[in-house]
């Protein structure tokens, strides 16, 4: 898209990060922010003030007493002064105050965020003011970094960014794990005491992917990040009930291997995508993890792919070798989470698409190979996490279709709509979904997607 | 952000509108698309085929007969050739196709997505095949140029784009327009047989605005795009069960004129985003309307803003003349949507941010005006659409608050995390909401909301 210049006619003024990117030694500037720490000396002090547009901050600096005694950490402050190059170390520029504003006060005693270091549990019982330590504001902006690589990526593409429904008619295969909209109390004339607002029964939505597909029916490549909801109620670090999820699908695709391709093409583009806020959150984590990412971010080595057969056997292999499996491994079998950590820890040691799987271990519309027994899919696994995207050539020939929803016994009807995408024009397609949460805990370290998301739901738990 | 350059592991060929936009005559062409009409001479056959990525489509011409033949219109097909410039009106390049392949076969007859015109009723039940038509795949590549103009806007003025909650414990102070998700049948040991899943009633989110306000709080600037629902009865043209919303927050701004100041420059970067799509969906609009959003785009002027009580005033000067309102404008009563339309189509002729509205018209958090009776709020309000955006400052001082609570008849206690944020370093802050679907309109001419999104939801529809 082509954006023509124009005069802006927005007043805001430049973040501290804007204003770190290209200082020059300017006058009369005026900075709004936290104090983030403070550090008072005998006739100087020295105040960190952060806006969070950046991990680093602002240097300021108090020569007058008289200014820095109202500043604790979490006082919200507009200073001015003149910003000059700093001769400490840490810092590039700093802030020379001449005044300074109180515009919130914070008591340094009841404040909430104190400075020593908080559980992750009283954070997330104060989910509200968790956004304003530097891990939790880190993780907000890499989640803006990380989408914005990934919209950068499929514009490049040729992708359109879709909205799909959010309420829809698909209860997921009534597999129970579907939240559902409660009947509306009626109050309108000619309604009955309860009644489904949309005459019929409503759930949320676990997946964009059967609405993208009849859009990619229509504009052949179409993307969405959008929430999705799992009723589940395993408390686990790698599920939520309510989570967001990149999907995308696009028409004439022939070979699953491509797709795998599309994912490994976004994923290197997220990777490479300069990102000053993994250092905070890498900060206390696993170094060695967080070299594995570093240089994957760096490498041109194409990612490993790898049939589920092939897998299986590598996974026997080892199996009889060190019997250090719990659940054995066998063809036809789903693989473990324990499988799959050795699959990408051990056997590749970095990211690997295992492609493949047994039809009946998956869902009805994926693509059957010619082998008859298999399905044209991929599960990509990544060290420490798991499965971190998933997908498949879609079953696009209306007969096959329709034997698999007998298969999996699954009403036609319901699917009317699915099948006319088959017939009438209909071209054979994939696509694939990544979990938003999974991915920034892959790229940051962060153990439990609760930590990914900045007001977390699960089972029995939603505040605010 | 910064993006390295690398090699793309990608194998995506380019679409349509990527192979026109630097064509060249390329030998051994291979194009991947549906047949959008096909016109049959002696010698020669002239087919569009379109892929979705532009309005255009690429001519394809063939010259063997028997190549033709197969083709109907919604057919999708695999042609190979080369690119030739075009002797014929209406295309620069065409297609000169050696060979082609057809992927999916699409029944002339049944296709119901036929030639002629179709009315908006049909579509609306055939929305599963509604983007294949010209008008809806416009809108589709509408929405996708808008929301990339957005955060390109939203980006350059240092904003983090944020995931706010959908499910949330907030049922808008109980005004029954909410949807509430259904307690969960038991099965797992230790539930009783309904129980709700996250411990206390459940509800889909009307607004992300208090969410984004706990985030500015901490990082400053956010905006998100997400969508929102209301379990409104009525039948409108500008209202949908579920819709997606444009929402900013940022703290440390002190006027409304600066709101309302960043909301012209966001829609101006919007507006002057080329768009190629417009032209498709203005086709058989309003030529007055679309010449206006023409004009508005390309026009430096500032919005006018004017305060409510100065509208009423003109408001009650035309009616005093004309008689022309069913409801007779007077200062501390709603703006009917008449008295909105006349403001915007007849007295200012473009958009108008009204401002200050009193108090008792507007939510509880709304900063209260020095007059004590009005609030520092706007609606932003344009021809033919009515209210396109709304926003205000927010009461950050923590009495102020409270008392605006307590008027509202509001459990403070529902709201303490709210009021933390005034507690502690709460800054002076203020954001606005936009219907995502009533801008698409506004751009467009697109006369009904239903039709601005791929997939609407209204009181009693739901397909899909």
């Amino acid at each position: 898209m082509f954006f023509r210049r124009f005069a802006s006619t927005s007043t805001l003024p430049p973040t501290i990060r804007q204003l770190l990117s290209s200082p020059g030694t300017a006058k009369d500037i005026q900075v709004n922010g936290w104090v983030k720490s403070i550090r008072r000396q005998k006739k100087v002090s020295f105040a960190v003030i952060t806006d969070g547009s950046s991990a680093q901050g602002l240097q300021a600096v108090l020569s007058d007493a008289s200014l820095s005694k109202q500043l604790t950490n979490g006082t919200s402050v507009r200073l001015s002064g003149r910003l000059t190059e700093s001769r400490g170390p840490g810092q590039d520029h700093e802030l020379q105050v001449d005044s300074l504003e109180v515009l919130g006060e914070c008591h340094p005693e009841t404040y909430p965020i104190q400075k020593q270091a908080l559980s992750t549990e009283y954070l997330r019982d104060n989910c509200h003011l968790r956004t304003r330590t530097e891990a939790g504001a880190a993780m907000l902006r890499l989640r803006h970094s990380t989408s914005q690589a990934l919209h950068h990526y499929f514009e490049g593409q040729g992708f359109c960014y879709a909205h799909t429904p959010i309420i829809t008619s698909n209860d997921c295969e009534g597999a129970g794990e579907t939240f559902r909209i409660a009947p509306v109390k009626g109050t309108a004339p000619g309604l009955t005491s309860t009644e489904e607002f949309f005459s019929r029964p409503a759930y949320l939505t676990v997946s964009s992917q059967l609405h993208l597909e009849a859009l990619a029916s229509a504009v052949s490549r179409v993307y969405t990040l959008s929430p999705c909801f799992r009723a589940e109620r395993s408390q686990t670090s790698r599920h939520l009930a309510e989570f967001w999820m990149l999907e995308a699908e696009w028409a004439f695709t022939n070979r699953v291997t491509d797709v795998c391709d599309v994912v490994e093409a976004a994923l290197k583009t997220v990777l490479r995508a300069s990102n000053p806020d993994l250092a905070a959150l890498w900060n206390e984590g696993d170094m060695t993890r967080r070299k594995a990412i570093e240089d994957l971010s760096i490498s041109d080595a194409r990612w490993t792919q790898m049939s589920y057969t092939d897998a299986i056997s590598e996974l026997e292999t080892h199996q009889a070798i060190s019997g250090e499996f719990q659940y054995p491994p066998a063809w036809g079998n789903a693989l473990q989470s324990e499988h799959e950590r050795w699959l990408a820890e051990k056997l590749v040691g970095g990211p690997v698409f295992v492609t493949d799987y047994p039809a009946a271990l998956k869902p009805f519309y994926m693509r059957l190979n010619d082998d008859g027994r298999t399905v044209a899919c991929f599960d990509l696994l990544v060290p420490h996490v798991g499965e971190l995207a998933g997908g498949s050539l879609r079953e696009e020939r209306l007969p096959m279709l329709e034997s698999s929803l007998a298969a999996h016994n699954l009403d036609r009807d319901a699917y009317q709509w699915y099948l006319d995408l088959r017939k009438y024009g209909g071209a054979p397609h994939g696509g694939f979904g990544m979990g938003f949460e999974r991915l920034i805990g892959w790229l940051s370290g962060i153990e439990n997607v609760r930590e990914c998301i900045p007001m977390p739901r699960w089972a029995g738990r939603m505040l605010l």
